[in-house]
């Protein structure tokens, strides 16, 4: 994984090179190459090697996957969202930029994703049909019935002591899991993919967006700022509801697990060998620890 | 024009309805249904019909780039940007529905014109091969070096005495003149039009892109808020740089005139009944009064 992580760094930096206008892609450099974990690039890698693709086919979807994460980090961390002042270890992009940068940072991010992800998928000789397939799932997992929806309902439920599991999974599967589950689909498709195929992996994909979040919120209330590179505790300062919060801290734990092997379960219909990657994926996040 | 702006009315309230989650949903009808004259998505089915293309090929397409036009009103009009509380004559997003979600719905109309072209462009029968290099196309005109851009350079600008009127083109092209040739070019491209065909409708939109914003500029400062349904003189408050203070009055009429001709002159080369609508365009682009 550390090593898939690298290549990834190189593709983003190749990708979003430092030129003019300077400021706006330094501002986006500056969150874009803050050093993430890529899960989501190296699990789309992963799905689509598994269904016989090459990397080829899947990194400038990977790339774009990670470009619309920051962005959603950078919106995120706004005064007029989170009011976030450190992420990844750093001062967020508004604190170093500006607000107005900052949020013209994410708009050129979200767009840039989708000029990346068209023109350098259709060099890699990927045919055309799935990249409009590929196209319109990446779009559907951020927009007003993906991320952004779980960001609006996750505002709404602010400071409301009755926020229920129901609703709290919806902000989870919307905000976290949906970028994640693109991330697998996309390299399922763009791979080649079957239908069954692709719908076997969106289902792991599924179980592993909520067991992510699970595991963030459990690692928010017992882990420091300092382990974490950003504001610990943030949730229960900001009254959020989270699963420790909801189930208590062990049940939190049993579900995850439990999510853990929903996902690998899904796996099982995939030969071994070529699956083992996103079976260390998955344990990759049920086990980290910041 | 007016027939032609109510059919894409409908189109666009078509594609956002109104469903959960309501809030952000109803924060990008607001903007989105607020009555824009439509020049965008109008130029964009006059493109694909000159080309022997239909309006059934164009009209995600037109209705994308209205979506992705109204999230930059919407971001630019935000108080760490231009800060304005009127806009159509209405009150700006944010004045209505908060800053968190006036981003929030920004960044679910950027999303979601992606979607919708991805998705129904291929319902309505266009090749794949054409959809990918539009929307290559499309998202080239938003990001950092497209509209994002203008919006950078501009911001940089306000306060600095001596912008010369290089940047200032820089800034036009670049924040107007973009989205509108990628109205143009996506619907030459996606009504299958000649790489020839499609190169001259690109010189014909950069000259009533650049067109759009002179006379812009001149309304600002001929005009009152009322007969502009936004707010008068602006730009002279935030000392911005426009074509009246570079050039003088008279003197950027000029240079919307010779736009005017130049634009006219790209579009010699096709059947003149055909291309009557985008005549009487470039003249209302010209000529208008708000």
């Amino acid at each position: 994984m550390v090593s898939r992580a690298t290549t990834v760094n190189q593709a983003l930096n190749d990708a979003v090179s430092l030129r003019e206008p300077q400021k706006i892609h330094e501002a986006m450099r500056y969150s874009l190459l803050a050093g993430g974990k890529r899960v989501r690039p190296v699990l789309c890698l992963a799905a689509c090697e598994l269904v016989g693709g090459s990397e080829a086919m899947a990194m400038p979807a990977a790339c774009a996957i990670e470009m619309i994460h920051t962005m959603s980090l950078i919106h995120d961390d706004l005064p007029c969202m989170d009011n976030d002042d450190l992420r990844r270890g750093m001062p967020t992009n508004h604190k170093v930029f500006g607000e107005d940068v900052a949020v013209l940072a994410g708009d050129a991010l979200l767009a840039f994703a989708f000029e990346h992800m068209a023109v350098d998928t259709a060099k890699a000789g990927v045919p055309p049909a799935r990249i409009v397939r590929a196209l319109g799932e990446l779009s559907k997992a951020i927009g007003a019935e993906g991320l952004v929806a779980g960001q609006v309902v996750d505002i709404a439920s602010e400071g409301i002591a009755d926020v229920g599991l129901e609703k709290l999974e919806f902000i989870h599967v919307h905000k976290t899991a949906a970028l994640l589950e693109g991330a697998v689909v996309l390299g399922a498709i763009l791979g080649g993919g079957s239908d069954d195929e692709v719908e076997r992996l969106r289902k792991f994909a599924r179980c592993i967006g909520l067991l992510f979040q699970v595991v963030d919120d459990i690692l928010d209330v017992t882990k420091s700022s300092e382990e974490l590179g950003k504001t610990a505790g943030k949730d229960l300062v900001a009254d959020k509801v989270t699963y420790p919060k909801l189930l208590g801290l062990e049940k939190s734990r049993e579900f995850a697990d439990e999510l853990n092997k929903d996902a690998q379960a899904q796996l099982a219909a995939f030969d071994p060998d070529k699956a083992a990657p996103l079976v260390s994926l998955a344990n990759y996040i049920a086990y980290r620890q910041n």
